[in-house]
């Protein structure tokens, strides 16, 4: 029996440090109007997609504050929180937390189509560095604005509506990192969603690196862990210039063979969307992918007695 | 300055039942002269390479007998290594082994280029089961006939005449458990070199996967665990039909990016070489996968305190 679910890659285009938040979030009431229309129930947006990415400035206290959201739902959101359930559409997106207690967090998601909260994350691989760099025009400041993240990496069901599928959240460069998919996989996921900012170029003019392989490294990362974990996954940039910094776009729908299904083409606002068989999941995860068969962790322990490269003499 | 090493990938034909051990032996020489003659200084065999891929048969003691070495080298593979020695060319290869005691390792060794073993290594990953699958025309036994490998992943180094690559070797399936390549990468590792046997079908009549997703699914797991741990990478199959069983080809050769920079284009005897720079390794190994700035293993526990899924409820 197929479970299908239909789920759009909601990318955004660049959103300026000048715009206002208002303008942002009709963006994003638009881009869910425009995934409903195309008949997905589950609409998954960027990370820190209320605003710029903002780690990109070294910014004061004080100019740090508006980025944060200290409350989910809140009123500057509520619109998009209210289409969603309007249009009985659930969501993952990326948001800036900061906590009652003040700590700041990378944070996402995920609302059922229902509009209550079925899961929150908090990005645990932070790029960057704490102090800015000397003389560079841009910064990625991620260390010094958010804490890491303390949640682990905790799987969770969706509702009947979309067949409960067991889903995991990751944010930006955690879909780099097999450990945390593969916590993921140790939890059965069926549904990876995930949101991204991330740079098409050294904006400090480094040439070591461009667009294209930028791309295909984040394309590759979201293709080989949904395969290794037998896991649908979505992975949705913020995409395009963003006041003379650019942005990777890509955003695409993995099926659990690794193979991408959907992709965007642009660099802006752009919905993709496609019918996804959480039964698909099966094969994988019983034949190759087949864990208690044919996992080994007594040696694995590396993984977690290390934190850093040891290079043998 | 470039740390340049001239490496091949020898990918072998079939190797029917019948084949006389000493033919299989003589195509491996051929193989080591044309690799050689490209002006590879390593080259990179597949797994089980001297004989056929034996575990798709039930077999008795006495059958099994002849598909392993009890010594390596031995007097059946010795021309081998004379012929490499003479050219000043190392090599990895993949062989059935049987210790002393008797147990049995699905196992590779790298072999430097004045003919001495640097290292041994022991399939973790056996896929297959140890019960043979009734009515099926052809089997997986690796369970049944090998141990699960007792080395883990030790990461060696190369000798000075490769500039002293921090190594590491895997057997076929383990290529796909991105645990695996994380115990090297946690080494440091710059050049990973593995041989397989994969079937390009369901032998026995299933439909669910063919050879163009088989080999796609081997080509991807190499090239993003090769990014993720920014490590070149070497991946040698057996290919073509054995006896009426078809297996995968696609040999690579993938570079720190990730990036393919050679691939074999036949189900035969083929050498495709690529000079590699060890140096690529450094750009990613101490940017985005600076494991001792980014990792953070108190979330990875699950990894390593379960074997199989547990999926909430």
């Amino acid at each position: 029996m197929p479970r299908i679910l239909r789920i759009a890659a909601a990318q955004m285009g660049p959103t300026s440090r000048a715009e206002p938040r208002a303008t942002t979030l009709a963006r994003l009431v638009r881009l869910l109007e425009e995934s409903a229309a195309a008949g997905a129930r589950l609409v998954v947006f960027p990370e820190l997609a209320f605003t710029t990415f903002f780690p990109r400035w070294l910014l004061s206290e004080a100019e740090l504050k508006p980025y944060f959201e200290t409350a989910m739902p809140n009123p500057q959101v509520q619109p998009l929180f209210d289409k969603a359930k309007e249009l009985g559409v659930g969501f993952y997106v990326g948001y800036a937390e900061r906590a009652e207690d003040g700590r700041r967090f990378n944070s996402a998601i995920t609302v059922g189509p229902d509009g209550t909260i079925l899961a929150k994350y908090r990005k645990v691989h932070l790029p960057g560095s704490v102090e800015p760099r000397a003389g560079d025009r841009f910064q990625q400041l991620e260390k010094r604005y958010f804490e890491y993240g303390d949640l682990g990496f905790p799987a969770f069901r969706g509702p009947a509506a979309w067949h409960r599928p067991v889903m995991g959240m990751l944010v930006c460069n955690d879909r780099r990192w097999p450990e945390a998919w593969r916590c993921y996989g140790l939890q059965g996921v069926e549904l990876m969603v995930m949101g991204y900012n991330s740079a098409a170029y050294d904006p400090n003019g480094g040439s070591t690196e461009n667009e294209e392989i930028r791309t295909f490294h984040s394309t590759l990362a979201v293709q080989a862990n949904a395969y290794m974990n037998a896991t649908w996954a979505v992975s949705v940039a913020k995409a395009g210039n963003e006041d003379g910094s650019g942005l990777i776009g890509g955003s695409c729908i993995v099926d659990p063979n690794g193979v991408v299904v959907a992709q965007a083409r642009t660099l802006a606002d752009e919905v993709v969307a496609t019918d996804c068989d959480l039964e698909a999941c099966r094969q994988g995860k019983e034949k190759m992918f087949n864990f208690a068969a044919h996992r080994r962790p007594e040696h694995y322990r590396r993984i977690v007695e290390q934190v850093g490269a040891v290079v043998p003499e």
